[in-house]
């Protein structure tokens, strides 16, 4: 049996993952992400988590296929890392520096990326060669997979479905600096946006009058036990969210979307909501879309670091 | 050397072409389209042609690689055709139909998807393994390619970016049953639509008001010759177009962007206006995008049928 590392970089902890070749997940544990001095300790703290798991499992070296790594930012297809600003990082071939540190062969990949792949390798989209991966957290992201590949894109940036615009006419900036992108609508800050825009506009009565500070949750909660502004603010969502991802299956007409993220928790009404409005965007020929959620909640991001490792040196 | 035929069936002319294997386009001809009878003579007829074509060129039929097709409809990767309207056809595997008339392998996809291909291959998108065609014609086609292979799509609409979603308020039907479809602001015929209505919502003096009726060339000839009104009309088509192409970029992240079809004859204003709202809209990361023309005209979907037949038994 062969085995290998998935690793996925957050800003907060590193999340690791020790796998045999047949994606069983054996071991996984985190680390701090420190970040002082242009976070120039975290690939050595990976490096040494790295040994310091060798050392403690009867594996040897030469069954170890390689490490995969997820990190929050574009990484193009030769592991050059375009800025990752969380992190402090600028611009360096992180496959190559990993590999230098661990003496294992690296593969690298964007974040939600990564996610997207271990979805589909084990989780929401199993089955599904062609795939769309939508993560719904604080903000959105997301990954496409096609033929069982990740699209990487050709500056790290495939998949950014999170930046895609939804509202030529907002007035709001969205963090990435333009204006009406998908994750001012459809990530948890923005559901609770159009929830307080929703509140401010109309005067129907609801539970959500009285919660401060408004969460996505309560927003769910408030709907689930019929209040009907929440239903009216959650249409919005879902009319949103319908849109967006018909608009990216007309593009790339794949088989699945997959959704993920803390959103995802509200569950099948998000799914029957979205894939309502899905249904009345959707260009006819492209329509049959099973509509999924995320499975591997946290791990997703590690398994698709491996699956990305496994399938370059595996 | 070995050869091969790239076809290309439209609605009233079927286009066909020989190569050599290095994509040298040798000879080329119609033949037209026979729609009746649920458009049964269509492929007998290419047979046929084929054969004719054999016994005038000094080439065994051994040195013969494949014959690629191009249809007018959805194409799946196994070769299934999912009713082509205009030319009368219902459901059937095109690819084992007319490999059996003509004795050689044949591969098919959809007819913009072949002019993407061409355009990638021998055009405007040459060393672009990762493109984005747009097709603005009558209709607004399109075809990804992603590392130099077009994304067919699970039901055979990949690349059908034509019925992306740009306004959901739109009040008039797209040709496809929905509403607000990029192919109702972006082809000429949308362009002469949003023309119509700026002339009626506006006093701006135009030599526009003058024309009956209105084409698309007379928008851009005005345009062109100083006329303001056309300039209005046009930034608001180069909005649209700016806004649909940066959020296909957002998901796939290309190297190029490719224009073809008739409102492409436009030229430069409409690669630097597209480009000006492409900038606006796009997501920093995936910005640095060549934006070119097509080059290859008719000739695009012959060029790429063959090329989709060399990738698969050259």
């Amino acid at each position: 049996m062969r085995y290998g590392f998935g690793i996925d970089v957050g800003g907060t902890t590193v999340k690791l993952a020790f796998f045999n070749e047949e994606g069983n997940l054996l071991n996984k544990w985190e680390i701090p992400t420190v970040t002082k001095n242009g976070g120039e300790a975290i690939l050595p703290d990976i490096a040494a988590a790295i040994q310091t798991h060798m050392e403690k499992v009867e594996v040897s070296r030469d069954q170890i296929i390689g490490v995969g790594i997820g990190v929050p930012g574009p990484v193009d297809e030769h592991g050059i890392v375009n800025r990752c600003v969380n992190l402090g990082w600028g611009v360096f071939n992180i496959q190559d520096a990993l590999s230098e540190l661990t003496g294992f062969p690296v593969k690298a990949g964007n974040d939600a990326n990564m996610a997207a792949l271990g979805e589909y390798w084990k989780g929401g989209g199993q089955g599904c060669d062609n795939m769309v991966f939508a993560t719904l957290g604080t903000g959105v992201g997301g990954g496409i997979v096609l033929n069982g590949k990740i699209i990487h894109g050709v500056h790290g940036a495939g998949g950014e479905i999170g930046h895609m615009v939804l509202n030529k006419n907002e007035t709001e900036r969205c963090r990435c600096g333009k204006y009406g992108c998908v994750e001012q609508y459809c990530s948890a800050t923005g559901i609770v946006r159009i929830g307080e825009r929703t509140l401010q506009r109309t005067t129907t009565p609801s539970i959500l009058r009285e919660i401060f500070p408004l969460t996505c949750k309560d927003i769910f909660d408030a709907s689930a036990s019929g209040d009907a502004l929440a239903d009216e603010i959650l249409e919005q969502v879902y009319d949103y969210l319908g849109e967006f991802l018909a608009n990216i299956c007309c593009a790339v007409d794949p088989a699945a979307i997959v959704l993920g993220g803390g959103v995802s928790k509200a569950s099948m009404p998000l799914l029957d909501g979205a894939k309502r409005y899905f249904t009345k965007y959707i260009f006819h020929a492209a329509s049959d879309v099973r509509f999924a959620l995320a499975s591997l909640g946290n791990d997703a991001g590690t398994y698709g670091a491996f699956k990305l490792a496994l399938t370059e040196f595996g």
